[in-house]
């Protein structure tokens, strides 16, 4: 399939709660899981909420990482999306289960900019 | 379904050529489309690429938005990314579409963080 770009939607559940409200960490993490992949960092962004919770975006000169936690359940949203052949998302998306304890996660990959050529 | 957050994955294809290539513009767009379904902003990060693309994201409180651009396909990825009930990303969808000038275009719900209560 013809796809510009490679979008992993991951899904962590049973995390650590901790590392689920941690901003400095998770800001590391990724980093972390950007370079991982072979991305390159162009910038990023990350809030920490009251009572809970961070939101996190990492942008790469391929496209983007994101997180959005709830400690309270223990569950993160993670988003790995990247163009082009020489980045490989799902070794950010496998750092990032193993970073955060998940004990039960999925990963769904749908690809974006899917080209018809006629 | 007991889900967290709503994530619109938007593909919009034969946009304006221009629009794609403009970060003043999509910056903009993006903001007012945040804006459109009722989320309130925390940050922001939009870059443009040599020779061509723009890619942007806006942190919400509601979790995100984001977009990536191929002007050379006249196609943008567009995410928006959100949470709780009082925010709706469908409005932030058709303002994207509108503006960008997508001829064709689709979209798929994914719901995140469905949670299993036994």
């Amino acid at each position: 399939m013809n796809a510009l770009g490679r979008h992993l939607l991951v899904e962590l559940h049973e995390c650590d709660k901790e590392a689920l409200n941690d901003l400095g960490f998770l800001r590391k993490v990724m980093l972390d899981a950007a370079i991982e992949c072979g991305a390159m960092v162009l910038g990023e962004s990350f809030h920490r909420f009251s009572p809970q919770g961070v939101s996190g975006v990492v942008i790469i000169a391929e496209s983007h990482l994101s997180i959005h936690t709830w400690p309270e359940y223990a569950y993160a949203a993670v988003d790995v999306f990247t163009c082009g052949t020489s980045v490989q998302p799902e070794k950010a998306a496998e750092l990032l289960v193993e970073k955060l304890g998940s004990r039960n996660h999925s990963l769904l990959e749908i690809p974006r900019g899917v080209l018809v050529t006629v």
